[in-house]
C-alpha cells in the first residue's frame, strides 16, 4: 500500500500522549484520509489498569507494554514519534517539543493525561511515589522488596518494625489494590523464606481521607471491599487526613475529636490524587480556555475548544461532559474506558469536519465500575439496561480477570499474564521479585 | 524441621555471591552439619548467559533471575543475606561489608566473580557499556532501542547513520551473540514499523583484535561463526584493535599496514575484556597469596589458599589449574560449568575438613563449548568419551536452546522462556521492547 498518495493534499493530524485515548484516536482514523503524527514521551503504550501488578512484582513491565510503533506497523498512515510536547502554538498551528522541534498540525488531539498531585506538597513525593509509570512501579518494587531485606538485618526492634509497616495513602481502586497486593505478598508469598523476620506480621495500612473506600462506587460494595480488605490483613483508617510524610514515617489526622497519630513506615506509596498534565494549563492560556480545580481543560461538548474548532482534549486531560439525549451534561470520570471514548469522539470528528459536516456531542456510555482487591477479592458494579448488578468476593475476582485480560492490547501479552497469573495464582509465588541495580548502603 | 539443633557447636559457613559457583556450594550444603551465610550484592542469582537476551529485548528481566531467597526456602540451613562485602579479615575470620557490619565465618568460600575490564580505559565505559547485570543489560536495551528512534528523527544523512551504525567490540560468545541479536532486530524484528528510515540497512559491525571470534572454539567453528555471522548482516573485523572510544564512535587500528579508521556510531557495546572482582586482590594481600594479571586469585589444587584451608575461591574469581588423574594440570577457563563444579568441590573440601578428611583437588570436567549467533545458527564443540564432536547451523542452535532453558535456574523460568522464544521465533518480534524512564533531550 503506497505510504501517501497525495502528501500536500492530505489533513496532518498530530495527536499527543498515547494513553488509552491518543492510542484509540489513531486507531479510529485508520482508514481517514490524512497524515497521523503520534508522539509520546515513553517508547510504550502501558496497560495503567495493570500497573500495580508491575510495582508489586506480580507481572514484568513487558508484559503490560507494548512498543507504539509496534502497535501501528501496519497502520501506514501514522508515524510514531518518541518526543515530548512543551508547549501547543495554536496560533502558527504546530507542537513545539522541548528538544527544540515542531510539528506541524492541521488537527490536533491533546490526550497528554495526568500525573500524581501530591496537593501542594511536592516534597512527599520523595517519601511516598506514586504509581503513573513503569519508572514509578519499578521504584515501588525496589522500596517493597528492600524493606524486608532491611528488615531481616536490623536488629533494633523498633526499627525492623517501621521496615515491616507499609501504607498506602488513598482509598481509590489503585489503593485498594496495592493495599490488597501487599497484604498477599507478606501473607502468602514471603513466609518461609527469611531467617530473623516473620514477613507475615508485616502491617499494611490503607489511609483513606474520606469516610469509606472506593467512593465511586455504591455504599454497599464500598463496605464489602473494607471488609475484604480487613480479612486479607490490611488495617483501613477511613476519615484520615495525611498531614505530613518524611523519610521515617507519616502523621495522620483523623476526623472529629480524635487525636492526631504518626506511624512508623519505611514504604509509603502515594494514590491519593492526580492531577492534570501542565500541557493542559499552558494549552488553556494559549487558547484562552478555561481549566477546572484540577487543571483539565475545559472543552465544549464535541471537546473541542472555543474558537479552535482544530484543537481536541481527550481523556484524563479533559474536563468533559456526557451529552445523552434528553438528559442534564454529566461530567465524565477519569477512567480508561472514558478516555477510549472521547478518542473515538474526536477522531469521528476529525473526519466530519474533513466532509464538511457539523461534530457531534460526546456521550459517555457508563459500563460500570469494577475494582480488584486481592486473591478472589473484589467488588463489580455493571450498569445494565435492566439496572446495577452488583457483586462482590470470588465471582467479582474472576470478572475483573477476565475482563482485563481481555482488553489487554496484543494477543501476546493476554497470554503471558494469563500464565503468569495462572501461576501465581497456584504456586502463591510473584515471580517479578527483581531489583536491578541495588546500591548497597555504605557505612558513614 | 528444627532450624538449628545446636547453634554453638555448628560451623559457620560464610558464601560471598550468588553466582554459578557460590548457588552450587549453597545447595551442596544442603544436608551439612553447618549455618550457612550467603551473601550478594542483588538479590536475585542471574542466569548470565541468557543476559543478552535482556538487553536485546527478547526476554524480560524476571525470566532469567530468580530471587535468591525465594531459590532457597527450602533449605532451612541458608540464611540469605543482601549486603556488599568490602574486605575480608582473614586474621579474625570475617566478611566486612561495606555497611559497617561483619559477617564471621569458620569457613569461607568467595565467589564474587568478574567485572568488565576496560584495559585501563575506564573512561570508555560512559559510550560502550559491557554485560555483567541486570542494569548493564538494561542500559543497553536503552541505547539500542533509542538509537532507532534518533535516527527516525535525524534529518542529517551522516548523522543517521552514525545511529543506524551498531558496533560490538569483542568476538567472544556474548560479542557474537550481541552482534548477531542486533542483526536480527535490525533486518527481521523493526521493518515496517518506521516511517522515515529502513532499519533493515543499519550496519551492525563486530570488532575483534585477535584473528578470528569465538577463540576458544577449534578454528573450524570459528570460520562457520564467522560466515553465520556475515550471512546475518553483520561486518565482521578481525585483527582490528580498539585505540579510542567516545560519544560519537571509536577509532580502530587494524594488524600490519593496513592504516588505521574510524567508525562513526552511537551505540557501542564492550564484550571485550572481563576483570576479576576487586574482592580477589583485597583477599589475596590479607592472605599473602597471589594474584594472576586479570587479578584472580591464585589457589591451591583444592581451590584453598596457601596458609588458609578455612577460605577457597571459586568461579571467575579463581586462577585454578584442573588436576586429573596422570595428566598435568590446566587452566581451568572462566565458564558457568565450571564455577558450578568448583563450588561442588569447595563445599565438598568443607564436609572433608568437618570429617577430619584430606581435601582433593579439584578436576574440570569440560563437556564443551557453544554458542549461539542468531535465529538457526550456532555453534557446538562437545567433548565426548570418543572425541570432539562439532556441528553448527540449525541444529547446533536447537541444541544450544534446549541446552540453555534446561540449565535454567526453576521450573516456571524454563517454560516462560521457552513460550517466548517460540513465540519470538513466529513472529521476529521481540517482547521486551520496552525502555523506562526515557528523558527525552531539551534543547541546549
Amino acid at each position: 500500500m503506497p505510504k501517501n498518495e497525495n502528501p500536500g493534499l492530505r489533513s496532518k493530524v498530530l495527536i499527543v500522549g498515547c494513553g488509552f485515548g491518543g492510542l484509540e484516536a489513531a486507531r479510529a482514523l485508520a482508514h481517514a484520509p490524512v497524515d497521523i503524527t503520534l508522539v509520546d514521551r515513553a517508547n510504550h503504550h502501558l496497560f495503567q489498569p495493570l500497573l500495580y501488578q508491575v510495582a508489586t512484582a506480580g507481572l514484568s513491565a513487558p508484559a503490560i507494554a507494548a512498543p507504539v510503533r509496534f502497535l501501528f506497523r501496519k497502520q501506514p498512515n501514522v508515524t510514531s514519534l518518541l518526543g515530548e510536547v512543551g508547549a501547543i502554538d495554536a496560533a502558527q498551528k504546530q507542537a513545539r517539543l522541548i528538544d527544540g522541534s515542531a510539528l506541524p498540525y492541521d488537527h490536533l488531539i491533546v490526550a497528554a493525561g495526568a500525573t500524581h498531585s501530591y496537593f501542594g506538597h511536592d516534597e512527599w513525593s520523595a517519601h511516598a511515589p506514586g504509581l503513573k509509570t513503569l519508572e514509578d512501579a519499578f521504584e515501588i518494587r525496589r522500596r517493597l522488596l528492600l524493606a524486608f531485606e532491611s528488615a531481616e538485618k536490623e536488629s533494633d526492634p523498633a526499627r525492623r518494625e517501621a521496615w515491616l509497616t507499609f501504607v498506602v495513602i488513598g482509598g481509590g481502586p489503585t489503593g485498594v489494590e496495592m493495599a490488597g497486593t501487599m497484604a498477599e505478598i507478606a501473607r502468602h508469598t514471603l513466609p518461609g523464606e527469611f531467617r530473623h523476620i516473620d514477613p507475615a506480621r508485616a502491617r499494611i495500612v490503607l489511609v483513606e481521607g474520606s469516610p469509606r473506600v472506593l467512593q465511586a462506587m455504591p455504599e454497599s460494595l464500598s463496605a464489602s471491599a473494607q471488609h475484604q480488605l480487613e480479612r486479607l490483613g490490611v488495617e483501613v483508617h477511613v476519615n484520615a487526613r495525611v498531614t505530613g510524610i518524611d523519610a521515617e514515617g507519616l502523621d495522620v489526622d483523623p476526623a472529629g475529636d480524635a487525636p492526631a497519630y504518626r506511624i512508623a513506615a519505611r514504604c509509603i506509596v502515594w494514590a491519593a490524587g492526580v492531577a492534570a498534565s501542565p500541557l493542559g494549563r499552558q494549552l488553556a492560556e494559549a487558547t484562552g480556555t478555561q481549566v477546572d480545580r484540577a487543571g483539565r481543560v475545559v472543552v465544549l461538548p464535541d471537546l473541542s475548544l472555543p474558537g479552535h474548532p482544530e484543537i481536541s482534549v481527550i481523556g484524563d486531560l479533559a474536563a468533559a461532559q456526557s451529552h445523552a439525549p434528553g438528559r442534564e451534561p454529566r461530567p465524565v470520570p477519569g477512567v480508561s474506558p472514558a478516555a477510549k471514548q472521547m478518542g473515538r469522539t474526536a477522531a469521528g470528528n476529525i473526519e466530519r469536519r474533513l466532509r464538511g459536516e457539523a461534530t457531534q456531542a460526546f456521550r459517555y456510555r457508563d459500563y460500570g465500575n469494577l475494582a480488584t482487591i486481592g486473591r478472589n477479592s473484589a467488588v463489580v458494579d455493571l450498569a445494565t439496561p435492566v439496572g446495577p448488578v452488583r457483586f462482590s468476593g470470588v465471582s467479582a475476582w474472576l470478572f475483573w480477570l477476565f475482563a482485563h485480560i481481555y482488553f489487554l492490547i496484543g494477543f501476546r501479552n493476554r497470554l503471558v499474564v494469563l500464565f503468569d497469573w495462572a501461576s501465581a495464582y497456584w504456586s502463591a509465588q510473584r515471580y517479578a521479585r527483581v531489583v536491578a541495580g541495588i546500591k548497597p548502603a555504605r557505612s558513614p
